[in-house]
């Protein structure tokens, strides 16, 4: 991995909602800030951000609140790809502007059956239109909810195309042996593979992994973070064992809707809990059972309250 | 089916772009004169048109020439589906402030395995946040690209909650049994079903259905348009058979870029062959064989060129 680049953990930081559902900056600078201070970089406006039920303008919106709230833009890979050509452009444009550390770029994803050409010329065309050397493509591999696969030989065109620019993925396929040819095949070129989950964030690091980008590191930021940080040591495997337990608890229940309702009751906000459409929140049976279990496990969130 | 809704054969029209793939407003306006021309609708903005990989924005704008070139609104059934539910909510407005005859409805699409549950409340947000008796929804039934069904159950809480306002479907399943379940089950409330393609025309008129919404109504309109016509003529079975044939000659090839290439040849304008990514045009070689697969079933697209 690259030394300059964002490496560690992220959070695809979840978006938190009105109840009119309109986006509440002042409780996300708040979250994002939070993170942060957990040793936990953003990645906004991920698939756990609810990003693809966001307007373009609300995106940028979201972005340019946290940069005047002083966040640094560093530690910042928002997801700017999007199915039209222009909105990506638009976003990833302002997301270099503002000095973000990198952008996490899907596929166009409602067309399905589509060639590696046409997908090659759609990262292309937004490179060559955002025409800026600052610009860091992190590639966004997610083919159980993007249905659009991005496969090893299109990863190695675009770096053969754009290197230093496609900077690196997230795999979220689930799927170690994708994660692991990737490593194999891309990690000594200065492509920065993150694990789209913690659960193979001691497997992705011991074989030249650059951290991972998880649903849970927006609730339990700091235990994924100190894996990363202490990860040679003896205790890794423990470790990783208690992070897959708590991440297996929030994984009984529908992941947004269960990270919100976590978040809901450990800052004692309720709105938290809301989701756009087509999700729908947990049920307060649900919530109070995700959160006994959690606290069985003796899960907290320190200092996420006020 | 309700005589004062759209009804007949509309056409997903191809959105037509520049060099540059910025969207070409003239050739747009050009086009669905033409269609309206040979008796057929306006469902601008499907997914022939390549309406996902247009932004809000434009989207908007070209709906906005259509208007201002004086075409008939009643006749316009634009997509205003979208997976964030501000511009689902925003298009939706501008249609039914245009006039617009109806707007077709795809479900917020990148969440997969979501709950009815979900796509109820997006719907019902959509009919409450428009708040405009004039509104009329035709629900986008296409599983195999949306990869979200809506499922009669769906279908039936909807018209329950809002009848008149849930107007009907298109349904692009491909499946003749859920398309009959459809008109079987909700035909008689007024609900008008419109197959997603011509090859379901005929047997769709024979069980109460509205029309179709074709891809191919961009190339052989007049045709299409007759069937519907004259379905009850003696002839209705070998003008479906004829519509069978033309179609499945597109259909050797990816059909939004065979649909761009027809329209270019005939048209004698290269340009309208390009798509935006993620999909890829024709080959030359391949735009040839289609062409000349079409002229040996003595296909003419009359009156296009000028």
């Amino acid at each position: 991995m690259n030394p300059k680049r964002i490496t560690g953990v992220l959070s695809p930081v979840v978006t938190p909602f009105k109840a009119d559902l309109s986006p509440d900056a002042e409780k996300f600078v708040r979250q994002c800030t939070w993170l942060l201070s957990q040793n936990v970089g953003l990645a906004v406006f991920g698939t756990n951000s609810e990003a693809n039920s966001l307007a373009t303008e609300e995106k940028i919106e979201l972005l340019d609140r946290l940069i005047a709230a002083g966040l640094d833009p560093a530690r910042m890979m928002p997801g700017t790809g999007c199915c039209a050509i222009t909105d990506s452009v638009r976003l990833t444009k302002h997301a270099v502007k503002l000095g973000c550390g990198g952008v996490l770029m899907l596929p166009p994803f409602y067309y399905k059956g589509v060639s590696d050409d046409g997908l090659f010329r759609n990262f292309a065309e937004i490179v060559e239109r955002v025409g800026d050397s600052g610009l860091r493509i992190y590639l966004y591999h997610i083919p159980p909810v993007s249905s659009v696969p991005i496969t090893l030989t299109l990863i190695e065109r675009l770096l053969k195309a754009y290197p230093g620019t496609i900077a690196g993925a997230k795999d979220s396929s689930g799927d170690w042996n994708n994660t692991k040819a990737m490593l194999d095949q891309f990690a000594k070129s200065g492509f920065d593979v993150f694990p789209g989950a913690e659960t193979f964030l001691l497997a992705g690091l011991r074989s030249g992994g650059a951290g991972c980008i998880s649903a849970t590191a927006n609730t339990n930021p700091a235990a994924i973070a100190r894996l990363y940080d202490t990860w040679r040591g003896a205790d890794a495997d423990a470790q990783q064992k208690r992070l897959d337990e708590i991440r297996g608890t929030f994984a009984k229940y529908p992941m947004i809707p269960a990270l919100k309702a976590a978040i809901a009751h450990w800052s004692g906000i309720a709105e938290w809990a809301t989701v756009r459409p087509p999700l729908v929140a947990l049920t307060r049976e649900q919530a109070a059972a995700l959160v006994s279990d959690l606290k069985a496990r003796n899960f907290d969130m320190p200092r996420l309250r006020g």
